[in-house]
């Protein structure tokens, strides 16, 4: 069941629940199919009409003559599903559901779309929808929608969640300018979703970027494994609402869907190589950069503008945005020197003065843009009184062809002055934007997604032959056989060894002699704890005794904590007492796992302690598909990485044992999908090596 | 020198270097203040024209017959003094000098610039420029600046430090159709700055928002004064540039400004109320909602809409800008659950669905706007295939009067569909932008200022009578004649005494005997450490012995240090051992200061200890006109705050005695402006009462 095929250049379309009454979605859609100058048969199916917006009408899909490969629903719900089978029976290979009245509404909206999904895959049909807008391909063309416009030719795809929203982007691209390839509303994603449609887009020649607006993700797994893959082709760009709780809410209100948290959703598409954009008018900012400028070589910003202004709004940007102020070779600056103005700024950004023209723009350009430091442009301009924006936007165009490795944008500030200018960049291919923000921020994406895609493929490296599966298998098994989901902390500790995750050793004494011999054999200073998987707070019940030196204190220490949890809590069950060897202090640091229901094991790293919460200088990866590489990347998020590198003159801490710990913590919960959290804290980074203190696992009933 | 007279208003222009050459600036003047339709007279000043288009010209404005009382000079920079002194002469009030040449060219510029200013200062006239577009006024009406158009009337005032921003806005402005009501271009700001233009325009009836695009501020304490004031009459919005490193080196090539540090200018804003724009757009935009939506009377946020993905959009957008959501009251929810189709959102997003008219909006939003939870309300429309947006927006226009407490926004998402409804918005006073974000950050800017706007006036409350001055000026009279300007120890902590700052006890001792007498006053334990200003790291060199439990402890720990820094660091000057009491450990805070160049001294307070680098859990506060409630604010922004409220169940910490402690350092800092910097790290606090352990400060000769 991958790819999709077919999907927008069908041989033969039908639209079922075809209309002839101006305003109805059936007729719409007749239209928009004639208009669009979709090539192949278009058969509109109505069992009343001989004849819709001048084409044959037919009773049922399987009466049709000629080959269809799609067929459009817009027929009522109760419909739906038998017109599916009928679609099956003609051996149709897609539908697009536009018809409403499933899931979204509820229960017996949810049974009806399964049937529906069934009737698919009996039949081995594909799906689009059901409660969608349609989809629209500009160059085949076809516009399977009832939209009120067709979109204008281009090379943006735009997927949609939203059919409101969809319909909205095409109505204001149009009066923009902006040009897709192809759209797709998803509806309720009830067979295809986001992935299949941006895997095809992926591979589709007229399509150079992809726009997405999301509400959720359809299979985190699959989207991290398919997405990935897209991203090496070409720059996918998503905005995923519902970021906040109550956009959550919001959403699963609106699609039925159950979301992943969003920081799982900002960690996927990290790791996926997406490009995510923090509001509507971003992703739209980013689709037209990203389908105009090439991807650069590195984030050396040059700013060639005529008022200071601007520049230096500019050059705030380059710096909020992590890019780099390109430093201009001596040649570039002394033949920058030899030809403007004594005023000019010669040094990015380069300011050719509020009385250049064309030519001085033309020969700033020219040597910033043939300058090797230099890796992008940005070409600022005010309407001064002499300001010719048509002359120089013809300056800027000549370049950005002859470097066609380096991205050169214009910020053009200013209206119908500067309205020439910037539809000439536009009809030139070339990225335009009235301020000089969102050219920064584009290059931004440009050099985020560049480092992505160039970055050599990950490895699967997280492999770790000496794992004692079968030893972990045992402490769940006797885990659950005692009706615990939370292991003691000397189980915890087993499943830690038998995955090679270095931790102080804690084992189980039941009487005093045990402890003792236990505590003889790891060597002192020792913990004693009491094991209950009721005492909470342990040192409240007198539960705890620290820094035991010697047998006589750990035997006291036994019989102590005995006699005060016997007396406060008589009633709460007792495994024994945990034995613990203390271990000297280290730089404290935090390894967890919390599994996102949409992405699966979500692995933390950071600072930790009892401030954990506090100072929350933790950084996150999905275990799927994360490498050694990815965690010392993840590693190198947190503050705490400086403390590791070793702060104010203190001796570095082992940094590959940490990454193997955090790499060996993340083949634990892959290889065991029962463990539901993992939370080891404090673990001491050593200058060698590294302990683990104390470990909680909980796991779930398989 | 206070305010601006006549500056907008003038009886009598003249321009001096007028021109009847089209395309001089001397000539684009003298147009501009004639279609302006500017009532008094307009007098061109040029020796060799007897008429410049069509008005009278004379040889020099002494010879002028009627009353000027501004004179705009466009003549070339050697002769602008010359001009100035002929208008001091004539009796001109207020100059506005567009030539260029002055402080922005260098140090000869900077010469001429200052003799501009002191012809001023001698004929008590005002000044703005020089380097400058100049000013407009569209209700006077004036245009005394040489732009290609004139902006369209309106209510927001825009201070521009960059005259080719204000060009390229205004150019913007008219095809987007936004007003103003003056315009001024601040150039070098050689007299007058944005200080004088903001105060005027605060109190300008014509103006309701004050929007300034600035590179720096021209007297950080003023400004603050004088901003602080206006902010309580009417919003300033300020796009500051020059907030990077880079962008400010940019900055300071370009107007020669010596700017203060980001942070300081952050804080500024913030404690004189005004709301700070991060972008060009978001400048304008924010300027928009102030001059057409009332200042709401709280952050609760309705929204209805008809579609869901844009309600999801706005939801994420209300919790990242810390607003909420409005929870509708029971009877607004019955009264929407009676009128609404069954499938529509009740709860906030109200969703009217894809096939809501205008009725349905209308119903929706009467029930909405009545709400009393509800202060502030987003009307978000999609294009869909029946959407009304001209009667929507009828609707949301005499609900918007109806309730003029509260802000209607409109978030009207596409092109040419939304066109007609965005019109009317827009007539009718209303602020509608094309995607919901932009709405809500307008929202998020409302509520802000209008929290800092109903704030009761703050006091100047940081007064302790029993500081003791003379002993800070004796301790800082003897390290400056000591040649120091970095106190020792037992100085810095005979300040703190003398400004009732807890500290630590510290005493310099020069014998051993001394130490131990000393050390039994305090009483144990004691930390000794040798006093030299030349010996930095003491520890290093065996200068250090701390838990000192008794005199002969003392005694001995006194001669090993003497023996130590002898050996090591035979030339290192001794003053002595610093006898200094060892304090229980409480939590670990940093109280600081640093001096602004612009915004003097800056009051640091959060998380202490050696990660205090790292951890940067600071937050900080101007000493001017700070309060106890500022302070008390101060605290609570950081993670700090939650420790000392008592975290994890600690005991919370005595945030009284901290509030005073750092308010303690603030007057200290303002008494003593030769004090450059402190540090006060850790501070331990206590549950009763702190501690402050280790103080520096650094002095300058004053």
């Amino acid at each position: 069941m991958e790819g999709l095929t077919n999907f927008y250049n069908p041989a033969g379309v039908a639209v079922i629940g075809a209309s002839s009454k101006p305003g109805k979605v059936g007729n719409s859609i007749v239209k928009n199919m004639i208009q669009s100058g979709y090539r192949g048969g278009i058969y509109p199916v109505n069992p009343k009409d001989k004849e819709i917006e001048g084409l044959s009408a037919y009773p049922a899909v399987t009466d049709i003559p000629g080959p269809v490969d799609l067929a459009v629903l817009a027929v009522p719900a109760r419909l739906v599903v038998d017109a599916a089978v009928q679609c099956g029976e003609k051996g149709v290979q897609n539908l697009v559901v536009i018809t409403a009245g499933f899931k979204e509404t509820g229960k017996e909206g949810l049974e009806l779309e399964k049937e529906l999904v069934a009737a698919c895959r009996r039949y081995g049909m594909r799906m689009l929808g059901p409660n969608c807008v349609g989809l629209i391909d500009t160059h085949t063309p076809l516009n399977a929608s009832f939209t009120k416009t067709t979109p204008i030719k281009g090379d943006i795809a735009f997927l949609s969640q939203s059919g409101a929203t969809l319909i909205a982007i095409l109505d204001w691209s149009r009066s923009v300018g902006l040009g897709f390839s192809k759209m797709a509303s998803l509806g309720n994603k009830g067979d295809l979703s986001e992935i299949e449609f941006i895997a095809e887009a992926a591979g589709d020649p007229y399509t150079r970027v992809i726009a997405c607006y999301l509400e959720d993700v359809a299979d985190g797994r699959r989207f991290l494994d398919v997405v990935r893959q897209a991203t090496r082709k070409k720059p996918v760009i998503i905005l995923k609402s519902g970021t906040s709780q109550a956009g959550a809410r919001a959403a699963s209100s609106h699609t039925g869907a159950l979301a992943g948290s969003d920081l799982a959703y900002d960690t996927a598409f990290r790791q996926c190589g997406v490009i995510r954009a923090r509001s509507m008018t971003e992703l739209f900012e980013l689709a037209i950069a990203f389908s105009r400028c090439p991807v650069p070589g590195g984030n050396r910003v040059a700013i060639v503008t005529n008022s200071g202004g601007p520049g230096i709004v500019a050059t705030d940007n380059v710096e909020n945005h992590h890019l780099a102020m390109a430093r201009f070779t001596k040649e570039t600056i002394a033949e920058l020197r030899a030809g403007l103005p004594a005023e000019a700024a010669l040094y990015n950004p380069v300011d050719v003065l509020g009385d250049g023209k064309a030519d001085r723009y033309r020969f700033a350009l020219e040597k910033v843009c043939a300058d090797p430091n230099v890796d992008s442009v940005v070409v600022l301009m005010c309407p001064t009184a002499v300001a010719q924006p048509l002359e120089t936007t013809r300056a800027v165009v000549e370049l950005a062809q002859k470097y066609p490795g380096k991205p050169v944008l214009g910020g053009y500030l200013g209206g119908e002055s500067m309205a020439e200018g910037e539809q000439l960049m536009s009809e030139s291919g070339l990225a335009c934007f009235t301020f000089p923000e969102p050219a920064i921020a584009a290059i931004s994406g440009l050099v985020r997604y560049g480092a992505f895609r160039d970055a050599p493929v990950a490895e699967n490296d997280l492999d770790y032959p000496d794992v004692d599966q079968k030893a972990v298998k045992a402490v769940f098994y006797d885990v659950l056989r005692d009706n615990r989901l939370v292991l003691l902390g000397s189980e915890a500790a087993a499943v830690a060894k038998a995955y090679g995750i270095p931790s102080a050793p804690v084992t189980l004494a039941t009487t005093a002699v045990e402890a003792v011999g236990q505590a003889e054999m790891m060597g002192y200073p020792v913990v004693l704890k009491v094991a209950s998987p009721k005492i909470l707070h342990k040192t409240d019940v007198g539960g705890v005794k620290v820094g035991l030196n010697a047998a006589a204190d750990v035997r006291r220490g036994f019989t102590e904590i005995m006699e005060n949890v016997n007396r406060l809590l008589p009633d709460a069950p007792v495994y024994g007492i945990e034995v613990q060897k203390m271990m000297p202090r280290g730089t404290e640091l935090i390894i967890g796992m919390t599994r996102d229901l949409q992405f699966g094991p979500m692995i933390a790293c950071g600072l930790g302690g009892i401030y954990v919460n506090l100072l929350k200088d933790v950084s996150f990866r999905l275990a799927h598909g994360l490498t050694r590489r990815e965690i010392e990347a993840m590693l190198a998020e947190t503050k705490a990485y400086t403390l590791l590198r070793g702060y104010r003159g203190e001796k570095p801490a082992d940094l590959p044992a940490l990454v193997e710990a955090v790499g060996r913590t993340a083949r634990l919960v892959l290889d065991f999908p029962e463990i539901n959290e993992i939370d080891i804290n404090p673990v001491f980074a050593y200058n060698q090596g590294l302990s683990a203190l104390d470990i909680k696992i909980t796991i779930s009933v398989s």
